[in-house]
């Protein structure tokens, strides 16, 4: 890897996006409907560029020069009716987006091209309360050994998108109080992992990315409002609204593990009692299925159990699945979305979760909306994070190398 | 009023608004950017116009052509640089927007310029349990009196943004099951409104005008998350998300009222138990009080007894302040919104109200949410839903007069 950390300028914010209406957040939008015009149409001039997008002559040109300064675009002089025109071509020589995805146990990475295919893609194992430090050196090093499996060198990497379980203070960056991986708490991810690694890098909630993915490779491309809600050891969601991630206030959302279930339930670790996490996340289920057995089970064992017709694993997926449902239908009511997707270790148990998710959904919701939301479990198993890492970046190339204007 | 019905294709469907991401949506982006240069810079040339939206000047003259036909934008010939040139110049001669309020007992009509100055305010009681002929009836003739009394003829009304206290299923445009009216179940309102008034009406859930009421003339204009939420006879909300009314799926959202509460609570108007709406609607309060004392109460009295002092009043309060606080958190835990705004017939309790709510929000949520979100009273009363009309047509000026694109 390169020496040199790089500059804090060049470390982008992914956690500070531009807010929809200022200057910042206009320019964002025309420079996304210039690459998606690329994307659709192909290499093309500045002119078509600029009848296809509605936008000014003068406006593509700019946006096309500080793209193709950053090496995201290629310009080529040609003609056009006889005169001068520049054709402006989407590089597809090589560059290559990342997608990092670090869990509890584990650091996942994908390498994607500009047109969306998966180059490659690894995963390796995370000692149990690792220290954020020794994270970081994992999936690093990962990242090295993946790179040079596939015969690409660190600087055709456009970014690093980079999946925490945890929820992210976009206003200063840190993981906050709440996360799965406590020994992250507090930290600067994203100055962390971009000195570490000298490229951008976009750090954002597992759950967020796990949507992110589902819109971008799952079967959900053309759904416009879709949660994505992981059920693990901690239960978290990510929302698709109108099309796009959404992030609330101060970037903390789809944190339904903590919705009261049970007023007078157990101590959660928020510090609350009888949250949803309380009654429905894989580390309540097995404690629940080791008091009841002799064998001690884990999360992979829940499923194997569940699926040879165990019937307290049964039973505790069904109460666990009625829990979830009533969480579900709350979000329902409030947002509407079309689509609800589940993920996380427990996705191979499929209809034997679906179905109590379902029941307490419709038992819990306002008709019409519990009819027209759908539950699947996604088909992007435990990839979904890591794509969703990849798809971060993908889905802003031009921004990375943009001057940064106060919003 | 005319005596011929409005053609349905003067009709705008205000509950089919364009998704992001389709050709119709692109197109309304750029008109909104043309009139927001106009609003804030006053008339211009159509070269200035692209210069500051960013937009190619055919896009712009395009879309010029079509607001100078609704009558929204005057064009008149100029120079500019020795050159010949068009100056745009938004109308203000007179057009004006009508916003109408319908709920269980009152009508409520507002007019306002297209410069937001609110020109007449006029309110008509209606009968508990009023046919939808009859409100329809009421809020017609009110318009009628309020045009005549402003001397505003009904030509220059560029159209009504109607509330409805009950859920809107927009792919219908009709108020589905679980309306606080149930008379009005089923009916199209948008097609009986247009017909009798004879210009374009956009109908919208009242929970949601209040919503766009506090960021078009509340004190929360800078604001990008907000959820309105109303408490009376019935619990609803409405949502502006990353700075716009939020839809979902179907178009039914911020159903806050049944939000289950008690798993084993009292039956709901929903179908389903232990509603909010079963412990903290006015309804719901008034029944509890009656039963405590020999005089019956109404919701006027609530307050009344509760700024009195009397100790049942201000408990039963209190419960149903905890009770909307933890339905609150559920809400701040998944969108995680800046503002909360309180409206209907309770604001007058101010803090008696406001502080349980604030300490159910707290208990229930992850606390970075709770913390940063605010909960405060509507500084508009009982007028926020019949602004939001106005706000509705006022902020689409020049939509109704497009062609229908299907997206």
């Amino acid at each position: 890897m390169r020496a040199e950390p790089a500059s804090t300028t060049r470390i982008h914010p992914g956690a500070l996006l531009p807010r929809p209406g200022s200057q910042s957040a206009l320019r964002e939008q025309n420079q996304q409907r210039i690459i998606r015009a690329l994307v659709n149409g192909g290499p093309q001039t500045q002119a078509e560029l600029a009848r296809q997008t509605g936008l000014s002559t003068a406006t593509v040109s700019n946006i096309v020069k500080v793209m193709a300064g950053s090496g995201i675009v290629t310009t080529v002089p040609t003609t056009s009716s006889g005169r001068r025109a520049l054709s402006v071509i989407l590089n597809d020589n090589g560059s290559v987006a990342a997608g990092i995805d670090i869990g509890r146990r584990h650091v996942r990475v994908v390498l994607a091209g500009l047109d969306y295919r998966i180059l490659r893609e690894e995963a390796a194992a995370l000692p149990l309360g690792h220290s954020a430090a020794e994270g970081l050196r994992v999936a690093a090093d990962l990242l090295d050994t993946v790179l040079s499996q596939a015969g690409i060198s660190r600087s055709a990497v456009l970014g690093a998108g980079i999946g925490i379980p945890g929820p992210i203070d976009r206003r200063t960056g840190t993981v906050v109080q709440g996360a799965i991986l406590p020994e992250w708490v507090g930290i600067n991810i994203r100055e962390t992992f971009g000195a570490r690694l000298g490229m951008p890098v976009y750090i954002e909630n597992d759950a967020n990315l796990g949507a992110l993915a589902q819109i971008t490779w799952g079967q959900h491309s053309r759904v416009e409002n879709l949660m994505f809600m992981k059920v693990g050891s901690g239960i978290g969601a990510g929302l698709i609204l109108n099309g796009a991630l959404f992030y609330g206030n101060v970037g903390i959302t789809g944190e339904l593990g903590h919705t009261t279930i049970s007023e007078h339930g157990l101590v959660c670790r928020c510090g609350n009692r009888g949250c949803l996490e309380t009654v429905a996340s894989t580390s309540t289920m097995i404690e629940l299925l080791n008091r009841g057995s002799g064998q001690p089970v884990d999360t992979q064992g829940i499923v194997e159990l569940a699926l040879g017709g165990d019937t307290a694993a049964l039973r505790v997926i069904d109460d666990a699945g009625l829990a979830i449902g009533r969480a579900v239908a709350h979000v329902a009511n409030l947002i509407n979305p079309e689509v609800v997707v589940m993920g996380g270790p427990l996705t191979g148990l499929g209809d034997i979760l679906l179905n109590p998710i379902r029941r307490g959904l419709l038992r819990h919701s306002v008709p019409i909306v519990g009819e027209t939301t759908s539950v699947h479990m996604s088909a992007l198993g435990d990839r979904a994070e890591a794509l969703g890492g990849a798809a971060v970046v993908l889905s802003q190339p031009a921004r990375a190398a943009l001057p940064l204007v106060p919003s």
